[in-house]
């Protein structure tokens, strides 16, 4: 029996059958983003519980057995890419809610658990999790730790990092760190879940967390309105960042050349407001009283058309025509489809730089490639946006483009997606040398071995 | 020449002479908590650039010589605390206010600014700094990142952690990292001001800081409410969260030993309920719109006291009104003097245990300490009660009866005051063998030589 045969059976004896994929049980699995290729990875571990876990990493760190931690896979950076001589450990077996406390709000998870069962406990509990998107149907709430995921929320609820109260974690060696804390403060000592939140699975392997939940909306109120210039979108957001009183629970920005294409060009959505206008805003407020919220929306938006802030409006007089918006916001496949082969970008920058680095990239593109097209769209409250590019023959060239202005005026490369394999080449444009040099030390001092996913985010 | 007198003038070299105090002008600044003592250390270096301090620290690491960052010297676990081996690094004339962003919300700041006019300025822009407590005419945005410093407002704008969206900190060896970013979302990589932010001074020191500013209110409603068990305070919190749909901006609640204590029985403050009720609460809510608030507000509590959950109730008509009761609620004087010498506490739990907690907690101590006061109040939204129990003989035996069964329900010795030096030895009630080794290794990796506040938290 090789050396590797003999991994695999002293695996398989802490997980047992169950708990180990090889072969085509593992070949059949993708390697890449958007669930692209095929896993070349010895093994698929998938404990059933942190013991087992912890067991699998002591074994592996014996024996300075790389592993790639797994979630639901639906990370968009290659960050679970492995290499032939890697281990898959996959949470996908510890996928219990454990806990409610519908008293103060908080549930215990394991960190395979999917996202959308967390969205229906915690509502039938009477509250909500506050991180919803697209991929809620396979991602985990450990890969969503890892990647520190955002959302359409985000303006009021804040990231994925909000949404921890405490962490439990198998270090590389295998030892369990339990930070299982329930209470909103706690100042003792370093906040050590605060390391592994959006670390990508690169310091810790998470395996059970402790989620805060937020009040139930009874009301949401969602319009739809254009305006004529960047400048009246970023004074939009000021005033009703004070007129809704923190209701404001998203504010998607979507440039006209998004808008124009997902209606009239493509066909696919409806218009319901004109298509040319620069600028529009799918924007929802979430509160308790439905009468008093259409009130209190409908009077701030009628002073902002008024004042001639606000060029036009569409209030949604139902869910469903709510969630027709809401279903073009998301569009991304006729989003691709129409950039085909698309270069996607996920960025960050100041709100007060954005207008003139979206038009720069669009007249820099518009001359030096012809013929391609720029879509721009994205949480605006959050500073973040998300520009499809393309058709793109050369792909590096055009991320260079979009991240070398980036680091020029102090933006992200990544603003909720991650670096994974994808942006590590970019990300010294978003971090100076010293950070990196910090970033490695912590790597180094926590996983000396550089035993968990090698080679992600640097 | 001495080596220590050689470094003295080398530092002097540095910072120049208004840079540089000795002799007096270190001993007649206190060494504890509350403004005692006198501090013992070789000399008060007071950097006035980033570019001074790392210069400071370059040498400082080449000549081994520890160090200890003053902020405003009003933290309470004597984290400021000096041996005379010591220099200190007082913040305090890199006090600029750099700029703020009127269109985002954003705020930069060198690390000595003190909160008051970080309040001033950040109104005068339209907007608000969420964080607040007493000590604002002397706490620093540096030693609050330092402590992660909470208030009264946590329950609906978080701590100092959720205020800072950048930060420039100078490392054990000088070397500067610079991580001033502006937005709201960057996932790039390790989020490297986690770990300074609560870190007491002891990973590095904070220098500048990117401060995330709230939108202003314009309108506060204020009551002062009564309840007849600690399940409807429990359910107040709750149901207040749903209808006030996010507004709720404090929610402070005293048991009947204070607010019994702070009216009838010292005389210091008007008695605005009776005080036969069990518990009362001091609610907020920050809106927009004056006469929307005022009419939303009474018809919550409106509806709580019909239903039985609410007992008795005062809603504020004015903002001296309001005034009277934060004075009571925050007159730690009055406290103090009931309790003298006091053991005060500021722990978080479970909201599910507190009640037992609290009740098995006064009653052990009736048992061995009878003629030991114990007064009980806290920001209850945020998990977090302080206790003040005296006259105290022994507090050491005071301590470890409080922290024991803290730990037992999953509690913190720290809600938000820190560890500091206070509360080194109660630390492992609430974190684990693991974790404080995993603390230990980040402090080794970032700060090997233990130049940093030493022998403060661990
Ligand atoms: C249609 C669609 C829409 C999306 N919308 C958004 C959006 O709006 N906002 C947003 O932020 N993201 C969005 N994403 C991407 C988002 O990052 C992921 O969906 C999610 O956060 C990753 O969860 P996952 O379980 O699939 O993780 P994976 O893809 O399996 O893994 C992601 C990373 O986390 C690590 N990891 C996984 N599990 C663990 C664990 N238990 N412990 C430690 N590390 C672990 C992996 O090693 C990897 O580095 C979207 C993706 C899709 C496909
Ligand atoms: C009347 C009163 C009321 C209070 N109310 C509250 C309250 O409601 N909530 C609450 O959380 N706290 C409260 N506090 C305590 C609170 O922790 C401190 O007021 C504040 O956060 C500390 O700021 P400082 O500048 O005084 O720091 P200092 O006391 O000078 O230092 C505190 C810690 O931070 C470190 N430090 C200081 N500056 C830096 C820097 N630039 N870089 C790195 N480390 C640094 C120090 O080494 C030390 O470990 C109160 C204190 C008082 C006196």
């Amino acid at each position: 029996m090789s050396n590797q045969e003999a991994l695999i059976e002293q695996l398989r004896n802490i997980v047992g059958d169950k708990g180990l994929l090889t072969g085509d049980d593992v070949s059949s699995r993708p390697n890449e983003s958007w669930g692209r290729g095929s896993c070349p990875a010895r093994a698929i571990v998938r404990p059933a519980s942190t013991e087992e876990l912890s067991a699998v990493m002591k074994l592996c760190h014996a024996q300075g057995q790389t592993v790639v931690p797994w979630g639901g896979l639906t990370g968009l950076v290659d960050a679970i890419t492995c290499r032939e001589e890697d281990v898959v450990i996959s949470l996908e077996r510890m996928n219990t809610i454990e806990h409610i406390d519908a008293e103060a709000g908080v549930m215990t998870v394991q960190a395979g658990v999917v996202l959308q069962p967390v969205h229906e406990a915690a509502n039938d509990a009477g509250w909500q999790f506050a991180v919803d998107f697209g991929a809620r149907g396979s991602a985990q709430i450990g890969g969503m730790i890892g990647t520190n995921a955002g959302g359409n929320s985000v303006v009021r609820y804040g990231m994925m990092r909000e949404q921890v109260l405490g962490l439990e974690v198998v270090m590389a060696d295998g030892t369990v760190i339990s930070s299982m804390n329930e209470m909103l403060k706690n100042n003792t000592g370093y906040d050590l879940k605060q390391l592994f939140i959006g670390s990508e699975g690169t310091l810790g392997i998470v395996t059970r967390a402790v989620l805060r939940l937020r009040p139930q909306a009874r009301s949401v109120q969602t319009a739809f309105v254009a305006l004529d210039s960047f400048a009246d979108v970023a004074g939009l957001l000021r005033r009703l960042g004070v007129e809704l009183e923190g209701k404001l629970s998203a504010f998607e920005v979507m440039w006209r050349n998004f808008y124009h294409f997902m209606t009239e060009e493509s066909g696919k959505h409806q218009a319901v407001l004109p298509t040319n206008h620069p600028y529009y805003v799918l924007l929802e407020s979430e509160g308790a009283d439905p009468v008093r919220e259409e009130e209190q929306f409908m009077a701030v938006l009628g002073t902002l058309m008024e004042e001639g802030h606000v060029a036009d409006a569409v209030i949604c007089q139902s869910s469903q025509q709510a969630a027709q918006l809401w279903a073009m916001r998301d569009d991304v496949e006729t989003l691709i489809h129409a950039t085909f082969p698309p270069a996607i970008f996920d960025i960050s920058l100041p709100i007060r730089e954005m207008e003139s680095y979206v038009d720069d990239l669009a007249s820099t593109l518009a001359e030096r490639y012809p013929g391609t097209r720029m879509v721009t769209f994205g949480h605006l409250g959050d500073g973040n946006i998300h520009l499809g590019i393309g058709p793109v023959e050369d792909k590096h060239a055009i991320e260079s483009l979009v991240y070398e202005r980036l680091g020029q005026v102090g933006g992200s490369v990544s603003a909720e997606h991650g670096i994974g394999l994808e942006k590590r080449e970019f990300l010294p444009h978003s971090r100076s040398p010293e950070e990196l040099a910090v970033m490695r030390t912590l790597k180094q001092s926590l996983d000396p071995g550089n035993l968990l996913n090698p080679g992600k985010i640097f």
